[in-house]
């Protein structure tokens, strides 16, 4: 039977298991990837595991996050990185250079390769042909450690795409278009794989902004073949040796597959506050907007800043709209810079920040109370933006610059011709700030400022769990919910007694003290929650705070991938409903026992019984015997210590 | 007797009485400059006088300090005071835009006119010849009013000038040899004016850089002729219409006289935490520099920037050293862009952000613990940079940027020759942002976000004065000390209930509270202070939120100029000590009577009794009758109404 690319990749990785689909399977790490807001906390568990140097292909550190220092704590952070990474042997990319994933493809990914990254678009990387996945600090510090990467072998789901793009209609599109048709949860369990005859029409920071944004479908991850095409973007960066074809068999199996024609393609947005809350860009037309921002790592690469820059050229953007762009990297505001684009976008009004990821994490950019803001972003998750009831639509940059000419948002085609776009044939590489390892044998002193704290012990799995439900969510609860980040939490990430104060802030502003009260009366703490409880950006503060405070088990619908495996690190047991009707038996405040859980973890049983107040409630277990150990020893880094 | 180009200034735009040094004048004001940090309140206090449109010649609003936004209430005050622009006849230059001073001096500032400025670096525009001078918002507001500026009659300071920069040596210099020499305290009461032959050899940038810096002597402002340079400036910008000769009469006479002959001066930098601890750069040489920024109204024009830019070229930057440029205008930035000396930066490895005040507010880019710091900013008060027990360094572009390279505070006679630095001829204006008054009848809707409060009230002076002394502080207090700034704090500039909380917060973070306790108890405050009290920026929060808390006296040894003028504004009696050595009598906590001193204000005494713990004080009263009357009638605002 032939293999998918995704197959292909796995296969030529695996180091334990099989490739059936729904079983565990461990695979062999190329290459990682870290951003500051969780690379400080995954350098630390790094530290504790006690390697003397990374046994990566190689390991890169960036800082993209917290660019803006409002007080030490951030400044710090990037001193302690580029310190570790001198000491541990790893690349570092400081900050302004650019957003980890955009420099990551740019200078870094190889076709073929496996790559695992703290941040949950690192499936940027399989526009160029890698699997490319997010993951918890703690993994990708094991996988550093050159511990193979755990997961359960994803089904695949194959992406027809046919046609070619009209002007105006972007790789934005596609993947607004798949999430339309699929939603946030479409992807869980699945690689999204894209193959047919309208790969070819789209180049690599295509395929990159569609495997970016595949993310929000809770996908593994998304892939692309390795073409022609991918090798004209190799040799633009002076890379061509790195190149490999790849592509899937003719006889290749996809688990589901679903066609998208790229020619009927419209201008589409998603509107707030969900990345599928999507309807064509004429259904919305006309409405006020008082912000656009160009920028994140789905969307600000040199073509996507070249097409805004050109669209730009005569025109000028609204007085009533803040028109912010945030170059990806330095790289493409460097070649930005060179080709004379840079000049027609502050002619037009830009306000140009340095490259990273700055508003579409929180980290400034915050629009005005109740207004639009446009973004090229790919998350509008509420109050993510640092505005509480903010209206954030996700769209195309030429959707983007198109309303922030008329102020209002526009379908781009009534602008008339596209226009022209040329890239160059060979960039500028736009690297000299990205320091390479240092010899093995150097002398490096870590420096840590005064708000890196250590990683905090936790305790094994007792015999019979007893504690209280502390809160009670819906669906679709992302990790933005549970670890809020933004200008004012994101600088706590390195110290978690200071960051858990933050859990669930926006929910219930009182959690973590009540979670402390508890705490001071031996009550250990369990949340519930509906469907795709976890989705969104994958930092394992969500886990880790979370269980500093005393949170143990999370009794849900179901959970989204890499919030669950992050769970299961920091010794958090994931339970499901059998029937999700018991939902609505389980209120907040209520006591509850689960007698017999590590039994049950240890044994290999598949449900037990929750009591809550005092009556039965069946869940269920789904987790590998490695899970089961790492649980039962209270969290991966006791399992590996002890292992 | 022949008069100086200040006195010129005067004479022209004096509308009550005499010029005699010493004695209350009052001014009329040609136009008004105002920021987002000191706008918000300065606005709505234009509104409670209730004057439909600007009486100025011109009046602009800019944006420039609140440029990072973590939540809605920066994104808000850009909004309401855009808004307000449009009401009230105002030009408004947006966030991005550049900062005031820069973007005033570029498009705007004419030789010989009166400019008032609520932000202290007000006095940039005395590079032009203008009589530029820093105030409270509440002054700005009543010249956008249509009332004069009063304040009194200023000694005259001859700074002359002779020679010529050696290569490497630069304005900065200057400017920092006259703070060696006269310390922050030595312009109080004063005009600085520059004269002598050595003014020929010094652009009108380089003009700017020593009248902005001058704020740091604590003068009432700075002035240079306005001569061929002036000229050559003005048809660059497009405005060589606007050039009028100004120059001192040859028998001029200046209350005192220093000669600088600049042919001798070597690069100098002032070393933490005051801009007038200044030794030459040879002295602290080879100390390890992590952070370097190029910024801030006082040197950030397009000509250091290109001067940066130039040496920059075919150089690194230090990879130990975090390098960032905040250009000083869209116009600084887009014919650097232009002239391709962005790119050199770019690859040098600067983080290059959007145009305005940034780090030199703390406004982000606070520096790393115990790390220093270079910057060529205006300010190095303890923690103004955002991080406590921060060191940083004030010096001229040139060292800053052969700091940068080496990663150690470097002379740089050290890096060979000097570059060629070219400028255009006719500048790009780069205004395309900056929005012209509405017309008068235009309808507008003035937009106020949540955060915006009302401007509070205040009740009249007693008979009799009861208090307690709620805090006692040394000399050189600043208004940072008073009110501090910083991204947490600058977004509450717009609502005084909010951002009193932080009053004294970095000298006591119990005082807003011990103040709402004593306010409970019917008990007023008084604070204690030594010289130069209320030095720095001229943030009228730092009267307003005090008086809004419950102090109504201060007692020190001397106040600086501003500070006083904004004491007088909000109702709180500035009193100095008759005698220096009683301030040793009064300690914090003392119960104090003034007997009579509302008697004592209105009857036009020059000093009265203060009763500490029922002992006597002398103190005395240094105020023009209309002071007397504002005071009496609880502040300026409920004088106005009520006159």
């Amino acid at each position: 039977m032939g293999l998918t690319v995704a197959e292909k990749i796995l296969q030529a990785h695996l180091v334990e298991g099989e490739l059936k689909k729904g079983e565990e399977i461990a695979l062999r790490i190329d290459q990682t990837l870290t951003q500051d807001a969780t690379g400080t906390m995954a350098y630390l568990e790094f530290e504790a595991i006690g390697i003397p140097r990374v046994k990566t292909e190689l390991s890169v550190s960036y800082v993209d996050h917290n660019l803006v220092q409002s007080d030490f704590r951030n400044a710090d952070d990037h001193r302690f990185l580029q310190s570790v990474a001198r000491k541990f042997g790893l690349w570092f990319s400081p900050p302004g250079n650019g957003i980890c994933h955009q420099v990551h493809l740019e200078r870094f990914g190889i076709p073929g390769k496996t790559l695992l990254g703290s941040d949950s678009h690192t499936p940027t990387g399989g526009g160029l042909g890698m699997l490319a996945m997010g993951a918890g600090g703690l993994d990708v510090a094991m996988a550093m450690a050159g511990k193979p990467f755990y997961l359960i072998m994803p089904k695949i789901f194959g992406i027809r795409l046919t046609g070619r793009l009209q002007p105006w209609v972007a790789a934005r599109d596609v993947l607004l278009e798949v999430l339309r048709q699929l939603t946030v949860k479409g992807g869980v369990g699945y690689i999204m794989e894209y193959f047919g005859p309208g790969v070819a029409e789209l180049s690599v920071t295509d395929r990159a902004t569609i495997t970016n944004f595949g993310a929000e479908l809770g996908a593994t991850t998304s892939v692309f073949p390795s073409d022609e095409n991918t090798r004209q973007f190799l040799v633009a960066q002076g890379r061509e040796d790195q190149w490999q074809e790849l592509k899937a068999d003719e006889d290749a199996v996809y688990d589901r597959v679903i066609e998208i024609d790229m020619s009927t393609l419209e201008p589409m947005i998603a509107c707030p506050s969900s990345p599928d809350n999507v309807v064509k860009v004429s259904e919305v037309a006309g409405k006020p907007v008082a912000q656009v921002l160009i920028g994140s790592c789905t969307n600000s690469s040199l073509r996507d800043l070249t097409a805004v820059a050109r669209i730009l050229e005569g025109r000028e953007t609204s007085r009533d709209v803040s028109f912010e762009v945030n170059p990806g990297s330095r790289q493409a505001l460097e070649n930005l810079t060179a080709q004379g684009n840079l000049l027609p976008l502050l002619q037009a009004g830009a306000r140009v920040h340095q490259s990273g990821c700055l508003g579409c994490i929180g980290m400034g950019q915050a629009p005005p109370t109740s207004a639009i803001s446009l973004r090229t972003f790919s998350r509008n998750f509420p109050g993510r933006s640092g505005t509480q009831n903010d209206q954030v639509y996700l769209c195309s940059p030429e959707v983007a610059v198109a309303s922030a000419i008329t102020g209002v948002i526009t379908d781009p085609r009534d602008l008339g011709d596209y226009p022209e776009v040329t890239l160059p044939e060979k960039y500028l590489p736009g690297d000299e700030r990205i320091e390479a390892p240092w010899p093995e044998n150097a002398e490096v002193e870590i420096i840590r400022g005064p708000n890196i704290a250590p990683f905090p012990d936790f305790t094994d799995l007792p015999e019979t769990w007893k504690g209280r439900v502390m809160l009670k969510v819906g669906d679709n609860i992302t990790t933005d919910h549970i670890m809020p980040a933004g200008a004012k939490i994101l600088p706590l990430r390195s110290n978690i007694p200071a960051i858990s104060e933050y859990v669930f802030h926006a929910v219930d502003p009182d959690f973590a003290t009540n979670m402390k009260q508890a705490a001071e009366q031996g009550v250990a703490g369990m949340i519930v929650g509906g469907d795709n409880y976890g989705q969104g950006s994958s930092r394992e503060h969500a886990a880790l705070a979370p269980r500093y405070l005393g949170v143990q088990v999370k009794l849900v619908k179901s959970f989204a991938r890499i919030h669950k495996a992050n769970l299961i690190n920091f010794g958090i047991v994931p339970l499901c409903f059998a029937n999700s009707e018991d939902y609505d038996l389980v209120e907040q405040g209520a006591e509850v026992v689960i007698p017999g859980i590590r039994e049950a973890l240890a044994s290999g049983q598949d449900s037990l019984t929750v009591e809550v107040n005092g009556k039965p409630v069946a869940a269920t277990i789904d987790l590998s015997p490695r899970h089961r150990e790492i649980l039962v020893a209270g969290g991966l880094l006791n399992w590996a210590r002890g292992a």
